[in-house]
């Protein structure tokens, strides 16, 4: 596969169910199948009526058309907010490449495109996580991408009981001024 | 100080300067101070005019009225999305509270508000990263928040000469078909 073999495009509101089926495959290589409560509602939801993020796909130019209908590859990601440097940065939420197109520039072509999206919104950073146990995506983001692994900072987190179990330590109405945002 | 000894109220424009502040001597207590660029202005950008992140501020009810008018606690945060669970997520970039009026309930208080918020936006995770050898703060925060490390991930990063020299990865245009998001 050469690399007009396939080409990117920004995922559209009809690619729900093929990005669904990306994230599926991607939990699944890691072992976190039963992790993905998605749906394609949510994700219609969430990525195009009122979009927290946005996505990349992939797609293969050869193959039946059912194949080229099918994404290989996808770069779901959102912008967030660094207060050291005071800018935007893009955070790389989910990147996968079907392992059939693996070895065929896509991952890099994907990078490529995120690093066009960064210098569009000015962004200061491009960061994501990856799980340590996966010793060939670490060795492809640091020695072809050159990542910084941010080994110095461990990610916390709260799911739903957790939060619930915070909202106790809101101080009474009477102690607030002004509304949230 | 007792709780109602301070409040808490989300952050105007008018509090660029305070808030600034508090995200220097947060950075200069994690041994960062040169790591913050940000600026007033883009303070007032980032965080008002297109607003890509929040923040709350803590005030003290007592003392001086200058020393009312100066924030003594920070939380700013922004919204992110999870593939997994298909929704959004509160991320928690900066918790701050000045040394002097720590312990008396401040940042559970910020906490509480931040799950409130969390609650009101359907979020399914609130997330922050710590500083591995920050000790006093994982404590409080698994033992007293109840969060979880997310010890099996390594965040990654690029700065900007590192998304400047993906650039060459990105299709040629006639390899991309459609506008980016």
């Amino acid at each position: 596969m050469s690399s007009s073999a396939f080409y990117i495009r920004p995922a559209t509101v009809n690619d729900v169910d093929g990005i669904l089926q990306l994230i599926i495959d991607l939990a699944t290589y890691e072992n976190a199948r039963d992790s993905v409560k998605a749906t394609p509602e949510l994700l219609r939801q969430n990525l195009f009526e009122s979009p927290l993020a946005h996505a990349l796909l992939a797609f293969s130019n050869t193959g039946t058309t059912t194949e080229k209908d099918k994404p290989i590859g996808l770069a779901l990601y959102f912008f967030n907010f660094s207060t050291w440097t005071g800018r935007p940065g893009l955070f790389l939420e989910d990147l996968y490449v079907s392992p059939e197109y693996r070895s065929h520039g896509v991952g890099k072509a994907l990078f490529g495109e995120l690093a066009k999206v960064a210098k569009e919104k000015n962004c200061a950073r491009l960061d994501w996580a990856v799980l340590k146990w996966n010793q060939p995506s670490i060795d492809f983001y640091e020695k072809r991408v050159g990542a910084k692994a941010m080994s110095e900072w461990e990610g916390m987190r709260l799911e739903e009981q957790g939060i619930d179990n915070l909202l106790g330590w809101a101080p009474s109405e009477q102690d607030l001024r002004g509304d949230r945002p």
